[in-house]
């Protein structure tokens, strides 16, 4: 897979990825951005977050069970000094209408066995569920 | 650092960052998906890439040689299996109007020391760059 990253001006850059969907990203103003989009480190757990939430939804609807509302809190921790990389990450996947053990089966079966984004991150990942009917 | 994504409907979820910006991903028609937003996997790679690039300007304009265009193709390899983790990744550093020396500096700068995105994956990363007057 290619995807490619171009300037704009300051610290805005366009990724252009082979589904044609242009995603802009911006730095914060106090470092001489315009914050006209996301961080690079923004994105990055928003990938976690999609590719385990879209295993999620689908092991779920081939249980049978589909969710009715589903979301996922993601917590990270960096390093404090440079390269102030993720190191630590805590998934919390919150569903309704859904019984909490096919939840935890299914984050389960994404954190293990599926998800590509979270195998190809250096951190320590955890989770936990909260599911209500 | 917390991030929300929230599943839509379908394959569709929506990131939602501390910098306010949202962002859509969704899956290929060809998995269920409504392609109405970019892959995770793409969004990680674009991730990837800014963060690099916001580097190497950076630097670039504190070396006094700020580009005229630059830009960054990332060609990622991933596993065939599950999970289809990413393993490794070429960026390919492109600048017009920055001495190639100085380019290969800044990239070094980003990949050995400052890169956030690039020290938060287990992928094996590799570069090189290309400089025009």
């Amino acid at each position: 897979m290619q995807v490619k990253v171009v300037w704009q001006d300051g610290l805005r850059f366009l990724g252009l990825p082979p589904s044609g969907h242009a995603v802009v990203m911006d730095g914060a103003r106090d470092v001489g951005g315009e914050d006209s989009g996301p961080r690079p480190t923004e994105l990055l757990l928003i990938a976690l977050g999609g590719c385990t939430g879209m295993d999620v939804v689908s092991i779920l609807q081939k249980m049978r069970t589909p969710p009715r509302k589903f979301w996922i809190e993601i917590d990270a921790e960096r390093n404090e000094q440079h390269p102030k990389a993720i190191r630590r990450v805590h998934l919390t996947y919150i569903a309704e209408g859904v019984p909490e053990e096919n939840l935890r089966r299914a984050a389960e079966l994404s954190q293990e066995r599926y998800c590509s984004v979270a195998h190809s991150l250096s951190a320590e990942l955890t989770f936990s569920v909260r599911a209500s009917p």
